[in-house]
């Protein structure tokens, strides 16, 4: 067992935490909480290293006793067959390393990889969500999260640099970024996928745009939004295939880019799913 | 102006921000930051002390010069005719009473009041958003957001001890605190008030329930949320005139209730709105 955060496989998992350029030069990430990890294992991550403090919240398909100790777990167990490595921390150390307060006892440092436009396997007719940029982890964290909810196809960022393994990212997501696909590619990249299958650009946008609710969102849909401070730019507008905006009836003029791109993906289930216009 | 930390106004500012028991015995509390401040006065709020720092953020505004010191500014004068005082405060002093990272130059103490139901001033066909009690400040806050976009009439919390001037519920709502009407109530005050008005009570619930895009909400209507661990209760439940659900179509079956208020609510703006319902 772990008892110093002085260990170095404690301060290299500290570095993985708050560090972009060592995940990078690592292609390693850190997840924690045990349904995360479920997700993220489920989704056919490798996890490198598994740091768990039993004495926080015992993990029962967990191997026991001594074998606890390093040791290699069987593969195939279920719900834990890429875990290459399990290793027990005492409370202090698990304090140190959990972001959450220390309730649910795993931390994971787990291999990164790298989706690409083509490796996404889409439906007949497809739902993606596309961000021009991301101004804050969280928030695309949260647009996952709603993604998830939606049962869309992909949330592409349009940010080849965009660190998809923040922390703040990952937490906001409460694990969607292991259940919905997530790609980070250029504008170019992106806008050439969608005209060759035949996939409909929807800009978010205030100028010259419609009602979203007046769109038709039925057949295969990209909804492509830019920041809050600069909207999109010239490149997706020219782009589109539609234009369209969130009327706003407040004083704030003002929604967060997750709760936007809820409002949008639960129209296009509404017009794909609903029985009123059915009947 | 105030250059100490240790200044016995601002120790009692801080507590102000700190303490909901000392917001409520002094009936006053903290708002941060210009266009909150901007909207705090426009709702008619009453502001007792400006704290301001120049040094980060000249407000164009505010009178100048020897001016500052102390003085009650005109009333009348646009835009700031409800601020009782205006103190000048150093930067390192306006570094420890903000939150914001001190990018705005203005922490305001304000005077509280409290809604009733009865003060409401309804639309023809109102919208409203219940909350039966609230986990997060954040997430009320997030709610009214979500509730200002809407044009929504008001939002309830059925839970009458809930502090609406914490400072995560001020901060997340951006400003929504004072552009939308928020009541704190009983739930049976609240029940009995949608029943005299005839508006309709649709429930958030998972059992015995249609989609929300299948039901009605064009007429007076209220949209009631339980929390995202135990949802609502039978109280609710029964009183319902229509039971409605987001369907999930992703693995996490969770949503935010911000982004869950956001998607029911934009669905009432879109059955009294869309031009191809019209059509």
């Amino acid at each position: 067992m772990i008892t110093s955060t002085q260990n170095p496989r404690i301060k290299h998992l500290l570095l993985l935490e708050q560090k972009s350029a060592q995940r990078k030069a690592d292609g390693l990430f850190v997840v924690e909480g045990r349904r995360e990890v479920e997700h993220c294992l489920s989704a056919g991550y490798t996890i490198r290293t598994a740091f768990v403090c039993e004495e926080i919240s015992p993990l029962p398909t967990f191997p026991r006793g001594g074998k606890m100790d390093g040791r290699k777990p069987p593969l195939g167990e279920v719900g834990w067959g890429s875990i290459v490595e399990i290793i027990p921390v005492s409370r202090n150390v698990y304090e140190r390393i959990a972001y959450r307060g220390g309730t649910e006892g795993i931390v994971a440092v787990v291999e990164a990889r790298r989706t690409q436009l083509s490796d996404l396997q889409l439906s007949a007719s497809p739902l993606i969500v596309v961000l021009e940029s991301v101004e804050k982890p969280g928030n695309l964290g949260a647009v996952l999260r709603s993604a998830d909810a939606a049962g869309a196809d992909a949330v592409v960022v349009c940010d080849p640099l965009t660190d998809l393994y923040n922390p703040n990212l990952i937490r906001s997501s409460i694990g969607a970024l292991f259940t919905v696909p997530c790609v980070a590619c250029t504008t170019e990249e992106c806008i050439a996928f969608f005209k060759e299958r035949g996939i409909r650009i929807l800009t978010a946008q205030l100028q010259d745009s419609k009602p979203y609710y007046d769109t038709p969102m039925t057949g295969p849909t990209a909804i492509v939004m830019g920041t809050e401070a600069t909207g999109l730019t010239d490149q997706w507008r020219e782009a589109a295939d539609a234009h369209i905006r969130i009327p706003m009836f407040g004083r704030l003029d003002s929604l967060n880019v997750s709760v936007s791109a809820a409002i949008l993906l639960f129209e296009a289930v509404r017009q794909r799913k609903s029985e009123t216009l059915k009947s």
